[in-house]
């Protein structure tokens, strides 16, 4: 990582293993048990050049939980790139004001774009169809604390593996953990073929299965994700795969004890709400997770060692 | 009080005074006169479903003043609850975000649907037609510090009585401090039955009449509210009684010396300029006192003591 | 200046140059390298009530930079005043809310209204055709800072001086120093004859061009600014001078070495991007300077002193 974290690629698996530590150490201050002011008198932008309510508040709330401060760009829609401005020339005021930013952008390549305009630290916090990186950083501090490993694990990821762009991250991700990987989903929605290879060029061992309540027996991790409307070029494609997968309490009968489920949110009908009280359920404690993740990301990016770790 | 603030019930008359106590004890605070960080540390998520300029703000600045700092939900329209996220799951998200919550939500219950969900405490900031428990706190604050008791005063509520939710809320903690209630508002917009035989059924001193101005050289004080067109199904009714109640200083003169003015603003035309500069108008103190008792409040449900009181 | 800063009329030469000598001893702090919470426990009201994303961040930065913290109204779309509150109603909550105020508003002469409503300092922060006080700081501090002096400068104003407040406000400044105004535009939009004749009045020298290129090389500061298409009452009108003014890199063969160019942003056309890696950019700079500058004032605003000044 050299100052920017844009995608997964900017960190090595070591690196990734020692901000999962140092997040793990951060627990305390993110629950707010503790009272920690790492990163008191510095200044997060946020940048959210499209609304995301829990990946913004995510952000926000770990750097106050550290006692640093955040300014908003507020409603994208009054913001000056109404008014013409260029995504550079934005961040380049930013680059003055602040001592990081955290960007979400609908375009491709935005996040890259900032980072090169700016000499303060940027986390991607996603850019349209690109990366989501602090996601995936969050997934993983999720399952490695109900597993205490990543290594080898066994992971289903169930529903738009096509467009969602937190899948391919996460696929990626797990596969350099040496996880096996399988993607659930209606042949519309599969995973695209371009991933798949390079997954198994990678050596990632990978199948494939439209039948979910067939497979999660077998799974450490069952990974679901919204169907996004908004994604389907046709109404009539959306109706035909809307609500295929659906789990509920009762499906969870023959799972291994400590199978979980996780899902990034906002869930519409992927999860019925009696799972909520089951052993399994862990969404809520991912997006909680997103909270300490960003922490010790913060830290890092701005050379603030985590007591009890190292820099 | 058990954690949370849904109602006026959550209350006994003694938590009441003992929050008005402490209040108090802020107002050198709430002044910036005095720097006290009794909350430093602590994270305040602001979840305004439906906007609220005065009341939103309040909470912010009662939290802000303290030490503690505040997360936004922001803008509703580009929220996640647009995607269909339901009040549950968001509210889970942020009771792992952040200490406590206020909440602002078009639905009546929803307050206590999200105090249900979440394990931090939940102030309702209003909840539909249901309850606003934090005005009713500061209009007993506003009251007390201009009269130096509650207990049977003569006070007036005029205007939309009957779908005024502050209006309701107040006249149940004033009938519980032995206020003779006078309802001054036309019949259309008469306080309901049902709440007038509730108050009754309490033992309250009530009385009714559409006469404003021969009502208040009697009372201690006059509460004045807007008429909301937007409350009226039909543009005729609403014209019969917009602008009923207008208040001038002129009307003041045979008025008892110490009686004093509220609004909850804000004001349309209820109450002329002019009366801002008389020693009767208190809505702006009244205004202010949103933030010392919230900041009483926050104090209260995150255990921490007010020096001078006691929790 | 007697507690608000509403014109530059409101200071003195001598308090100009105080306050850009505080700025100047602040850029440590704005720069992140220095903490210094002279602000701590001091609440500022960000009252936009018209967007401006730079301004207000810049208002928020400031006061974050110096520990202090920030209320925002938020969209006025949605605000109080939508439900017809007066801006007196609203500034008066605020009075009592916050220790100061940044006001944006689209009624000239609001600003000096907020200021006569409220007991606290008020900032204007740009009130529709009338003032920017603040812009004109942080301009004259970028000036101070490349020239190392203001008086006797030769300073080139490009672009819309006709609807330009900026501009305007920045020529009174500048005359006040006996700097050299060259005026360049087109006719349709040239500097108001009223305010040419006023500068003038004061003694100041100025002349008038049409030619851009021309110009420049003999100049000391280069102010472009941005041709709004929305204060045009005909399209037509804004085609025939849209885009007439655009410098770009090869245009500043002839120029003083240490000229700058300034730009309050957001730039659309008129600066191509090429120029940002000349050292006569200074726009970027400019946009930052908005931090320190404003910072100065609020410390002088709420009596505090700037550590090796004085108030």
């Amino acid at each position: 990582m050299d100052g920017d974290l844009i995608t997964m690629n900017d960190l090595s698996n070591e690196e990734i293993l020692s901000l999962l530590d140092d997040a793990e150490r951060l627990l305390p201050v993110a629950h707010g048990a503790e009272y920690l002011p790492l990163l008191q008198g510095r200044l997060l932008a946020n940048m959210f050049f499209e609304p995301s309510t829990r990946t913004r508040m995510s952000f926000e709330t770990a750097m106050k939980r550290l006692g640093g401060d955040v300014v908003n760009l507020g409603d994208v829609n009054t913001s000056s790139a109404v008014k013409g401005e260029t995504l550079y020339d934005t961040m380049r005021m930013v680059d003055g004001y602040c001592d990081m930013a955290a960007l979400r952008h609908p375009r491709q390549g935005a996040a890259q774009y900032a980072a090169d305009a700016c000499s303060i630290p940027i986390m991607n916090g996603g850019d349209g169809a690109g990366h989501h990186p602090t996601q995936t950083l969050l997934d993983l501090f999720t399952i490695r604390q109900a597993h205490g490993r990543l290594e080898g694990l066994k992971v289903a990821l169930v529903g738009d593996l096509r467009y969602g762009r937190t899948v391919h991250s996460l696929s990626h991700a797990l596969a350099r953990f040496d996880c096996e990987l399988l993607f659930i989903s209606p042949a519309q929605l599969a995973m695209p073929d371009e991933i798949v290879d390079d997954l198994t060029g990678q050596g990632a061992k990978i199948s494939m299965t439209e039948d979910l309540i067939g497979a999660i027996p077998d799974v450490d991790v069952v990974y679901m994700t919204r169907i996004q409307k908004e994604r389907f070029p046709d109404e009539d494609e959306y109706a035909k795969v809307a609500g295929i997968y659906r789990l509920c309490a009762a499906d969870l009968a023959g799972v291994k004890g400590d199978m979980i489920i996780m899902h990034p949110l906002p869930r519409v009908e992927e999860i019925h709400p009696d799972v909520d009280s089951t052993r399994h359920a862990r969404y809520f404690e991912q997006a909680f997770n997103g909270v300490v993740t960003r922490m010790a990301l913060m830290c890092r990016l701005l050379g603030v060692s985590v007591p009890g770790g190292e820099v």
